[in-house]
């Protein structure tokens, strides 16, 4: 009668938190979409796999809900952290139709993860370390207005802005249109961040521009960052200073 | 000479990643904030310890970084992720002021940690499912005018807000503060939460309107969530809506 929802990290098991691994460990039954679950299987013999392909996220779920309540232990996994645009909230949402004695007989808990936001950071130096915005382009559940808005806001705030899910094939542009959004407000120097695949095979990341970063292709194995304007390149590194005072260092103009 | 920045995630030695237990036990120095070192220590016996207590920050990274180039092996530690308000930018920032040949030489690597935003939302179910501002109380590096027009800016967005440092002795009113500027734009019913001591002994948390957050006291301990329009309370939990069409589904008035 457990349902745990699970983050697994950005995709490599070495981030998988402990707790994580031993939720999966006790579970008997996992779920997932395809892509995730072969990622993990082979680490994790002898459970029962149900997985389905993306846009069937409710089908999912809902499977997931009913083989706990049948009895089951079942772990739903995401990559990343699972309350991130993961499953979390759906699972959640799915339970409220389900009267509170039943819900009460799961044991249910979301189990976090790293975030891509946060493992793509760590590739790229230390873009996060003032305040920041978590903005998906994907339009599929959000109006277009509203994403647009957010962007307007978040770079009138001198955010730092980490894009998920910056383009798709239907989307080709959406990070064009984005970074023109931010252009509006924010210098073209300033210093941004790509990262792909993080922490997986073949990861790589860059460090450009925002006048270049709204003409580079992105695609939906990328997540992207916009420095705000403090953030400098460190080396080979994206770095937003916190505002320490550095004693014996040149203080720059502001 | 490796030079290794870990996030420790929320404290409990169970939401470290692997990847960061194997880089702990790989470095025979490690050195942390007096509190973080004090959690970890009797988990990873036979160590060079370097602890320095709160505000010594720069000192502490300058020693962590000397003793990475006289040839050790060197571990700075945070709780949380090393990349959200931790000690991965002093440490690349430190590291400007030393030249590339030197820096060349050693082995620099930012490891994430789950950040408190992720951990908390996690006890309290799934808030950060859509588009999130996270956003530091503390004026100690940051003037509160920028503070105070980024909070206007995310509530105007509808963003989902992650309030990290929400108060401390010398700043009692600023979560109060805070959400009067919110209100301005968010109405007093939207659904908010609170978690103290996350994934440590006496772990608290709390899901209360914005109108009553607003005359609840916090400390450093805590972090702070304020849901967007969508955001609900379903069982016990807080749940902002990703969007997905559940079929069945009474669909309310947007």
């Amino acid at each position: 009668m457990k349902l745990y929802v699970i983050g697994l990290g950005p995709g490599n098991p070495d981030t998988l938190t402990s707790q994580a691994k031993k939720a999966l460990q006790a579970c008997g039954t996992i779920v997932g979409y395809t892509v995730y679950v072969d990622l993990i299987r082979p680490h994790f013999p002898h459970k029962e796999w149900i997985s389905t392909p993306m846009r069937q996220e409710v089908d999912r779920c809902r499977a997931a809900i009913e083989a706990a309540l049948s009895g089951k232990d079942v772990a739903v996994v995401c990559s990343g952290d699972a309350g991130v645009y993961g499953m979390a909230g759906l699972i959640l949402e799915l339970l409220e139709s389900y009267p509170a004695e039943q819900v009460c007989r799961l044991e249910t808990q979301v189990i976090p993860g790293i975030t891509a936001a946060c493992g793509g950071a760590a590739v790229l130096g230390a873009p996060l370390m003032h305040d920041f915005a978590v903005i998906s382009l994907s339009d599929l559940l959000t109006p277009w207005e509203q994403i647009a808005q957010r962007l307007a806001l978040a770079a009138q705030g001198d955010f730092v802005i980490c894009l998920y899910n910056p383009a798709s094939k239907k989307r080709a542009d959406y990070l064009q249109k984005a970074c023109d959004i931010v252009l509006q407000y924010q210098p073209g120097e300033t210093v941004c961040g790509l990262v792909r695949h993080i922490g997986r095979e073949g990861e790589s990341a860059r460090i450009l521009s925002l006048s270049a970063l709204r003409d580079t292709p992105a695609d939906m194995f990328t997540t992207v960052y916009i420095g705000n304007r403090q953030t400098r390149k460190i080396h080979q590194w994206m770095v937003t200073p916190r505002g320490y005072q550095i004693p014996g260092r040149k203080e720059e103009a502001h």
